[in-house]
């Protein structure tokens, strides 16, 4: 089967521009679409069963299997392949050394009555956080735990602004994820088994050797404010981390990745 | 004693142009200078004993004691302070919301023969590491875990950008940092006690119980090649963390935490 691919050069293509438009969330949330770039994260997507509904490479590119996979697979899925200049590919990415492989994703699902909570002992609960960074990093470190999820409680930065997307490398596409205000997600939460564990200053209990039950479910608040002091009481179980120095808090992403493999060490 | 501050109110004065080249690599090697932003970092660094050059405040900015007691700091050290516009205030930022405060410092020393390896049992060590993120974000966990400091081998990215600072919270004023190739380093550290342990997928020998020594020297790769081989046959010990999914690596600054706080967990 050939690979028809269509050509664009021009700059003000609406496709160029559509696609383009994709890194500011309002047209993202209009869209209802997402971009990612790169062989890499557009392979792990692959993998994971999700192909783009518009596929970007680059007229210059080397040629690479895994191209021509992403190829067939967007071809085979009734997608299109647009073909295009070093120059544009950057336009797209707002990058002077762009990928020479974008993807144009349909958002995936993340309503929380997807999740399987019997899945996996470990879930990852992100509380208002800001940084598309410690956002995407949570999310790979899911996947390296071999987290059930990540649920995003409240105003959370966007999960598939193209920066989430780059520091998860891939994860968006293989961690299961929700997104649902603190009431939701306690009334969800409540309805099923799962120890709710805040990481907190305003205990003793040391986040090493604590009891954690199966499945926890690791609430990490926002970067600047911590977690709120009424989300805490609606903790089952709440954990300090040993801060021995000046400041008093770590990096959200990290305070998360510390827990998880500490859990994930006593789940074995 | 009264303080005095010069009033600076236009976009062309030198002042404001030398402030705001600090954001970019080149002027700071030049100038061996850099940006801090925020009366938080800022009052880091007095309390570490480390006044900016220039402090720049904001016209309409709010009583603060802390912004008084940088204010006498500065001035008993001889440095000067700026009053300025919010508008200027955002030039020499790049940001929208600047904060209100802002210093110019000189650059702290980072050789190697600075640090006193008796100071503590932990020291991270970060190669050819790329991201100012992961760079701050490191030297915040070396702060909470009471790491020794922060060493950077090989080419790292500027440890004084904005970026870096800001992530680090103002623990790049509170946390010995060191700058060298693989050589110097190399050879400093074989010149006392010390553990080199490399995390590497290359080992059955999980970090989680492993026998570190004090100090452990924690190695971290870079974020897209992890250590070179060759790095790794010098290391004492090579360590993996488990990795349950898709992905081969975790974030940089992830590794190292989650390196860090087991080795504080078995130095008690």
């Amino acid at each position: 089967m050939t690979i028809s691919r269509l050509p664009i050069t021009g700059f003000s293509n609406p496709a160029v521009k559509a696609a383009r438009s994709l890194r500011e969330k309002k047209h993202r949330k209009r869209e209802a679409r997402f971009l990612a770039e790169g062989l890499r994260l557009l392979t792990e997507a692959r993998e994971a069963g999700i192909v783009p509904e518009a596929l970007w490479v680059g007229q210059h590119r080397d040629p690479h299997p895994l191209i021509d996979a992403l190829e067939r697979a967007v071809s085979d899925c009734g997608g299109v392949i647009y073909e295009t200049t070093a120059d544009i590919l950057s336009k797209i990415s707002g990058k002077d050394n762009p990928q020479t492989v974008l993807g144009v994703f349909s958002d995936l699902p993340t309503t929380l009555d997807r999740l399987d909570r019997t899945r996996s002992g470990i879930w990852l609960v992100a509380q208002a956080m800001r940084d598309p960074g410690n956002l995407g990093t949570m999310l790979r470190t899911c996947d390296a735990v071999g987290a059930g999820g990540l649920i995003l409680v409240d105003q959370c930065v966007d999960p598939f602004s193209v920066e989430a997307v780059r520091a998860s490398m891939g994860a968006v596409f293989t961690v299961p994820l929700a997104q649902a205000d603190w009431g939701e997600f306690l009334g969800w939460l409540r309805a099923g088994p799962g120890q709710l564990v805040g990481t907190s200053l305003n205990t003793t209990h040391d986040y090493r050797g604590a009891a954690y039950a199966s499945p926890s479910f690791l609430l990490i608040g926002n970067e600047a404010q911590g977690l709120p002091s009424n989300y805490e009481a609606h903790c089952d179980l709440l954990v300090k981390i040993p801060m021995l120095g000046k400041a008093d808090s770590l990096n959200a992403a990290v305070a998360g990745a510390v827990m998880a493999y500490e859990v994930l060490a006593q789940q074995g």
